[in-house]
């Protein structure tokens, strides 16, 4: 059996805000990545987040954003490189200290919204996480977008580099997601998102619109939870995956990097 | 010889502004309290203090403060204990964790401003304090100002506990300091300055304003650095210990905190 | 007929993260207070807060906090009341502007939260927010906790003057709220909560718990709207008032603040 | 005699933090910018900065920047222009009118940093500036960059609108200044800075490096005072226009902007 993992963005609360549906989300994804306090998240719901998580046995991750809690880390943010590396290492030292206090240590880190967006395309924005993250503890498994200017920053650094795919998203030949704000770019359809998640886990194959497939390994699959309808989605893609034979859901760690 | 150790708060700078003379207390102090990114210290400043410390052999410390940069963390702010702990907590482990990418661990914890004001007469902020520095690790110094809260609450922690004394602020009878609007409350006189330093560091005794003297073990001397002629002040404290046989300088990890 | 007005906070959302029920209170109350970007609101939900009031001819005011997204406004700050005046001054200025240029000018100034817990006890307090409003324009009505210190401030600056009652929180025999932490505290029952209204509104007495009434005028009635139940409950109080021959609802500028 | 304006940037101290030397530009500029507290400035540094420049008699205006004290406003942020707008209006609101209850009201607004850089090139960006200056006030003097998207923004607009030359920077061929990077970008010589001022302020021609010049007018000269040497050079610059019978320096509202 091949193993794969889903992941989701948690802990975006703030204060007297509270933002995501964690409490679903934790009961669908095996591997949860936490907001440090820069876009979302604040000492206590890191705290809160990172129990619920050992709780259930969801492994954690450093989700490291800008500094914008007004733009939740949407905006692009344009910083020299050196600032980017120690705000990265900032929030991934943050959450880290406080998992290990708490008892459930970090294993992976993943860049969040704009920020994950931008090193995605800029490679110097890509080297800068990756070079957090080696200083920081090279055993890390490195979250990068698969064919992304991140996943080659990880394996440049010679980070153990976990490359993602999305369940609700369609792509493009050139290996990028369709945009929004075109007809198909959302996956609304549960057999056609499991469709894809397997394609993905077990042939290594991303099907393109127009037809076709991109190759690549996926090893973890994304669920934003942001949508109304996502959590139920992400819900049914967990229940193909735990009926199939050929397909079995694991912690990030447990999942064979290699391939 | 007995030793003693002077420290000083440092990397309070936040971006474009600038503040503190880092680099010439550098060269007084053994020991620096590094602010955290709450009151003071953005990312990049904190790395920079870090390696400067450590090219000077200074030992380091978090210096968690409240999340109040306009400020300074020296407004009082009245928060949940619990909320407090995870704050402090949050503060440690981000320099720490980059204190170890950087290679200069930390190895004290000291509360800034109205934080640790506050804590010095509220055991409940006093243990919160406590209670983070034993949850992150058991084995760091808690610098706390000596007949205080604090210093009780370290000592019920269990945690190793510096107790703290002031070589440029006269005492009261009853241990605290003169409160800064009264007479007399600035040691300004390097002389005074430093018989107040020998007789806390070598007969643990403070001495009180208008006679007499406090018993009370003193670990390490406090050097604020904010008023111009402090860091002056400070340079003839070292240099009259440095000349003196019965006092050495010390890293605070090399005190004798049982004495 | 004799007129009392409803109010509620509005406009807390603070960029991705949305808080409390706007549009239904939009429904309920007479007159908005609405967060100025400190404790809570950002641009463009205070733009929208604004319109929103406009659309329903709902009257609308500035609601100064602390500068605490964190805390929600609700941590006490201890500040210079200096600075204190200059922040609220800020606050005002910014809403007023926007809402000038909306359209939709302000008419009334009530503190947030903690800045408004502590100033109806501490004078230093109360008389910086009275002279921060005095400073902007003496016209604006200051709406003040009746017989607190607060309400006191305002009268010393001589600005007009509202005095605010609650509709579902029970009193002292001092005037004070009984603390949520003691039975009774909440008022849930609707009938219970339109005699306190009506009492208040029309006799200027306000019962007290234990029996027994304090005499104190009220125009204008709060509703938090924080707990599940208050919009329901606050419905309910504006049908009742709808249905008397007593009572009339009115937007707060059109409040008789001299009875 | 023609009227020539120099303007700087000031206000941008933040709590304990102090930047720029403010009091000796009030002696060198007929107009400040204020920063309006989103890159710099607080509360309390508004109001000190607007009764300093009324005392002098230096005409004042909002400096809105983006909502990043981190970056100092020179980080490129990338929003919705929707919410920019509504940026821009909160912060002009505020110090209008804190400077209105000073009695120094603004005559104008001009962009700080990253977001007037965006803005010089970016249509859409220049476009959201200029509207919120006209909902809030369409008598606002609008100072732009010449030649920039944000001055052609302000014509669109309707806005009165002051062209700004630069006294210390070379320009190319295009109108856009030599990048830092590039030899001769900085003019640091007092007698080319004048020559440059004048042939812009009488001749309507900036001279471009390698020769030739380019035609536009230009009402007002900025001074950063950003560099240790740049406030002497401003000061020689004023001289030079002080000691001229064709130039005359004035505040911005009395520069003719038709010219």
């Amino acid at each position: 059996m091949r193993r794969i993992n889903l992941n989701a963005d948690m802990g975006e609360s703030f204060g007297a805000y509270t933002i995501g549906d964690d409490e679903a989300l934790l009961s669908v994804v095996q591997t949860a990545s936490i907001a440090c306090g820069f876009h979302g998240g604040d000492p206590s719901v890191m705290a809160a987040t990172i129990l619920a998580a050992k709780d259930k046995g969801v492994s954690i991750g450093a989700h490291p954003g800008f500094d914008d809690l007004w733009g939740f880390g949407r905006r692009q943010i344009r910083m020299r490189a050196s600032d980017l590396e120690k705000m990265v290492l900032y929030q991934i030292a943050a959450i880290d200290g406080m998992a290990r206090a708490l008892g459930h240590p970090i294993t992976h880190v993943k860049a969040h919204g704009a920020l994950n967006n931008m090193a995605c395309e800029d490679a110097a924005y890509a080297d800068a996480i990756a070079s957090a993250v080696k200083a920081f503890n090279p055993a890390l498994i490195f979250v990068a977008v698969a064919l992304s200017e991140l996943a080659r920053a990880g394996e440049r650094a010679g980070l153990p580099t976990a490359l993602e795919g999305f369940a609700d998203r369609s792509y493009r030949a050139d290996g990028m997601l369709t945009p929004r704000s075109e007809p198909g770019a959302m996956i609304t359809d549960a057999q056609q998102s499991l469709d894809q998640v397997f394609s993905m886990a077990l042939d290594g194959k991303i099907p393109v619109s127009g037809g076709g497939t991109i190759e690549t390994p996926i090893h973890t699959v994304c669920h934003h939870g942001d949508e109304p309808t996502a959590v139920a989605l992400a819900s049914k893609v967990r229940q193909g995956i735990e009926q199939s034979d050929a397909l079995a859901l694991a912690v990030l760690p447990e999942i064979d990097l290699g391939a």
